[in-house]
């Protein structure tokens, strides 16, 4: 005899989503890690998205291309960090 | 005959709960976008929040009000940007 | 009459963990808190990340160690902040 996720679902949906959602999220993590090159720019690995930058000569005016990629916009940028992060499954 | 999660979760609730923690974790992803205006303020998109702030004039002192407005805290402040992050699905 | 999670999976797996996981990762958020400190470092609570970090005096050269701590390297500092984020169930 089969079973569906909708006979799931029709036990009582929302009180089941909702210890299915907390039993999942409690297993899902931020997973961040920091990248840093000379010069003017940084990249994140492929797979984290860039969320913030930081300058060397104390420079914090920077910004982001292609989601990835830290950019220091002040002149004769010695470094550039970027601050990289994902979700991930603890 | 009905059922349960319960039923489920008897039927080895770690391993069921990883498989199914790592499935939906494997579409989740970190979905970031920026925002620039002029002045000393800039706004993230309504269900995104700030991560962080950069600011024109090489300024990078500032903060984050009600987790959506980054404030770029220097004089004359010639531009602010936000960078907004949320919880995404691939 | 036991049902496992193979035999949801075989209903149309694909379909099943779609629905499952935007059901799961609407119930997600990136929840993020502020610290501040007086001096170089600032720390973020033990369960959140450092995404990013604010200093005084302008300063725009900092980096994050430990995941958790804000670091802002410019001489005679007199404050630092951390930007810190974590997975949250709304």
């Amino acid at each position: 005899q089969q079973c569906s996720f909708q006979d799931l679902v029709r036990l009582g949906s929302d009180a089941l989503l909702k210890s299915l959602a907390s039993a999942v999220l409690e297993k899902a993590t931020l997973s961040c890690t920091s990248t840093s090159s000379s010069g003017s720019y940084a990249n994140c690995p492929s797979d984290y998205s860039a969320v913030s930058c930081s300058c060397g000569n104390a420079c914090g005016s920077w910004d982001i291309q292609s989601e990835k990629t830290c950019h220091c916009q002040c002149a004769n940028q010695d470094w550039t960090s970027a601050r990289c992060c994902k979700i991930g499954n603890k």
